[in-house]
């Protein structure tokens, strides 16, 4: 339940016990901590202002136990958690023998038998993201003062994509624009569309995927580890701990399968004596170090399993076929609520990176 | 350069020292290594027996200096090299200032300054994946004993693809057909259309990129950590420590994104008292445990980033353009070269996650 | 602030912080935890209900914050807690300046700089020993069911010293009999001698050392890990984290190195067809690895460094010689104090040995 | 078989294998590395010159196959190794059944059954430290360029004690007289004692233990992590790791537990503006962090075990009483041998907390 390095984070606690959480150490003694930005992050993540989410409404209040005082972490591990108030376990008993398609619950099962309590997702829940955001917003200003900058947003939900504008956007232009509408895509008018595919998606009881994209500014170059830590190691282990996400690429990724080399590879220039390169097909990364130039990366998150269609299961004790329909509150698309975790998460990764190399 | 749990293997030598190689640890002692197969493995990533390749030939004639006695594991660790023996240095003196474009010179000149020796590639070198060969060849019987087989083969080559046959194919097919030929592709058509690919970038003096695929079959369900060590995460995490990877999908993969929940998820049915599920969009990984059915996972190789071409690129020193030809041997497509490596330390992986969970 | 390996403990809070606490991970699901058993061995620690301790008198009302459900561990990493309410800073200010002779302040300064609050101890406190005490406490039950023991006493204090009855003493009375005053001494008469000599100490603004001596039965044989996890290198590195540790020894330690093979060596013989060895100056351990006789191992604790005295110490700024005189409050003799921590970790290491060779 | 952190070294081979080495990680690139020392290092622990020690007799020239061209580091993990020639196996098949006391046959024999290879105690023999010898002398020069020189020697052999001279003595001082004998004690009349001593003990078919000393100079002040790496916690377990270690003392150590604080506590003055005591019963270490002070350990060494008096034992798979008596070739007293070992591995160590803190 831990991860990271010089920086690390545990996390603490389940969907349906009395809390969920983080704990995270290796902050420096006297680094910056903004409580507020942290909790507006939680309320970016949790589903209570969210008209397209789950119905479960948590008012995930940060709580903070121990290592930070008057707004500077103490050096100390840093104690956090927020706790789960809206638990209902009902929904979930008929699946201890029948496991739902798409779903932790059939390999779960085989691992830690019936006893298991899978009730709202368990440790498998996406609320033991809650923990991946307080860590990555606890590292927020620490970042910021080193000119670091990240932003997630949605690239695409369903059929319906955002393509970048001619011009260029800059993150902090991005950060805004994604805050601005509740599925986190930079352009209003593909946010009402993406909108419109999820109702619709809802109104069928069925569930969509998507992209999203993060990125990430103001690394120096040099950062990461070649074998066996490259940037794209350590984040694409952090982006598959997110439940549902199923591919990672960097910079031109799975196109750069179809590419020649000299359509591919980005050439450098100088530009006020730094080295840059006029395109990043690369995402920032070379040889699994940064370049400089923006760390681009896109995750594809898989449609949400629990869907209210009645779908083939199998019960588990009597070896035979189950038509099942799931109960339970669910997200008809993940997406908008898994772009404040990419965006938090990325923030930690980078900041172990930093850590690790002395930059921090 | 240290990389697993239970089972770990630490990488050695350089591209241009004495040798490369892996030591390996955490083989139980007594388990069957075939150290002819780790051979026939080796010769599988050599150029030496290709025509489409880089013509550094190297015999890559495999040295156990301890761990292995009389085709057992002693328990200690197993210490194993390849000696370098065509060496040349010349062709990279002028890359210490100019870095070429795609590659890891820019970012490890910043981190480590003009004097790290990157003749080849230094640790940057393809040539270090000889010890992740070694690694996963070495863990292939016992595997084997305990049903457990990988294959990675081809996917497509630039914009050369093979589909899947309608029939359903097995993994020692798959086998058999993908080290029939050189690009390492199942099907003898689809593998003509690559190598001419392949033959007419070299004569345009570039470069083609590609995928890869893997399959692992036998892979008892509910092995992996879900925070933080999924089956993805690791996979991907050692996936993306192989130079030029820039993506990586397990089943569905990037397609999940446009899917909805009802056609992703796979439906579940019984087939001889075992859990089985009608289709594998999961890729065989559930809530980061395998499912028991077959992992699948691609990978997105990137073009070889040394083309003869001139290219655009920036005098470090002087801080001022200069337009670059990069000599050196290099392969036009590194893809077919890296099935083997994506084949064995998949493998490797695999064996580790089976070792943590007690399986081995 | 972490240890151990499959199971763990990780220190959070300081001395004059809100709270102090531990986070375990690796307790099983399901193991069964004695919430009121962890609470006891708190008080035990505490200097509550100490004529002999220091003043600063704490509740210690033990909290946990996620992973133990009715009586369970339920697999999530278990935050706990005790609040700090009776913190006093004023003492200390003038100790930024002035390090205290035998204390940690001078290094720590030289370390962290004039900024690090030391109140109190900070993180070389004593006080960071509650959660030794949690994280052994709460295997407690665990262990037990496994047939293992721990007990730890004080084996001297100054130069008053008890020497083992000539019949032998099961476990089982010495937990009873060390618990029965207040310097833990199984032997009622010497710990009379010893409360004696710490009172003596005490009107002389002085302080006194001593020796904690611990066993544990019931470990079967061949526990421990031989390069580099030998059980006395696990038991060392955790006992000299305990502060005013300086020296440990295990079955004959120091001893041996007077004697000839012939006196040292344990002889073999079958009970009930049990291998035994008829004395035990191995300590329970050959070549790194538990031999099922008990484990014994001793800890030499210097006398307690925060002394009424006065004494020769040096400003840090100034560069001059200073007489110091030591305020706040401060125990005449650790050692009885030190005993519920020694068992209590004692405890939690072998239950990580236990864990990492499958035992529990 | 892996100790360290930033520094680290990992064991490979066994005793009555081909070889034993070792691997280093992490020196820095560049790192000056005198490979005559290293020999020169591994001939003082070599049993080929002296008298008093085992008959076998290895050459142990260092191999080294990867990570130092030129006398530097070149940043790979460098791939150590001295082959093992003069092997007989014979003399250990009758210890299969019949396990020697004192020695780790019969935990070796429960944990990993009759399989194992114990020839020439396998993984639990001296030999296995080798390796640290070389891990160690391969990070003098570079601890030389800070400043920072280590000895050990011979304090005691069983009765035999060497007391420290009236006048102080320097570091290069006790290494090079601690060199000039066979047994590794700086004064040579206590040195022919311990000589005399050791031979009469072989004369006897029986063994001797002692005490070795070791002194670190020149590590600034404030080295070191409190929780859960003080520098007490990381020697003693690497010290607990050298094979017939049976205590681990700091400073005063044991006899700490009989002083007072005001005797204990070492006084501070300024000496040209460095703060320095004037008693250094800390051992050079305060809440285990270093004072600036030298470092001072002192190690009991247990008699060698395998002695050629006839032993108490028993048959493992009759369950039933033998008279044993050990062959094979063995020394009658370990401890000078152990002396190299000691001052070579309190190097390593020194060395990893250096690089953690940046020292290096």
């Amino acid at each position: 339940m831990r991860f990271g390095t010089t920086l690390s984070v545990t996390l603490t606690g389940s969907s349906h016990g009395t809390s969920v959480g983080a704990v995270i150490e290796g902050l420096p003694s006297g680094a910056p901590v903004d409580l507020d930005y942290v909790q507006s992050e939680l309320d970016r993540r949790s589903p209570s202002h969210r008209k397209l989410a789950t119905m479960r409404k948590e008012p995930d209040r940060l709580l903070v136990r121990s290592g930070i005082e008057n707004g500077r972490a103490t050096g100390e591990p840093i104690v956090t958690l927020v706790e789960n108030v809206d638990v209902r376990r009902a929904p979930y008993d008929e699946l201890v023998d029948v496991p739902r398609p798409g779903h932790a619950d059939y390999p779960a099962r085989v691992r830690w038998g019936s006893s298991l309590d899978l009730s709202g997702g368990g440790i498998f829940s996406g609320r033991m993201t809650v923990g991946l955001v307080i860590a990555g917003a606890i590292v927020h200003d620490l970042l910021r003062n080193k000119g670091v900058g990240t932003v997630a947003f949605t690239r695409s939900i369903g059929p319906e994509n955002w393509e970048d504008p001619a011009t260029e956007v800059t993150i902090e232009d991005l950060r805004q624009q994604s805050r601005a509408n509740e599925v986190g895509c930079p352009d209003p008018n593909a946010a009402l569309r993406m909108q419109t595919a999820i109702e619709e998606a809802r109104r069928n009881g069925d569930s969509l995927g998507g992209i999203v994209e993060v990125r990430v500014e103001g690394v120096p170059p040099g950062v990461g580890e070649p074998f066996f830590d490259p940037v794209e190691s350590v984040l694409s282990h952090a982006y598959f701990s997110i439940p549902a996400v199923k591919g990672v690429e960097f910079g031109a990724g799975f196109q750069a399968a179809r590419m020649r080399g000299s359509e591919h590879n980005d050439p450098f220039y100088i530009e006020r004596g730094e080295v840059r390169t006029r395109s990043n097909r690369a995402g920032g990364i070379l040889g699994g170090l940064t370049t400089g130039m923006p760390i681009v990366a896109r995750l594809a998150v898989k449609p949400t399993s629990s869907i209210a269609k009645e779908q083939d299961s199998v019960s588990l004790s009597r070896r035979e076929p189950v038509r099942l329909v799931v109960k339970g509150r669910h997200d008809p698309c993940i997406v908008p609520r898994a772009v404040p975790v990419v965006e938090n998460f990325t923030s930690f990764v980078v900041a172990d990176f930093m850590a690790r190399g002395g930059y921090l």
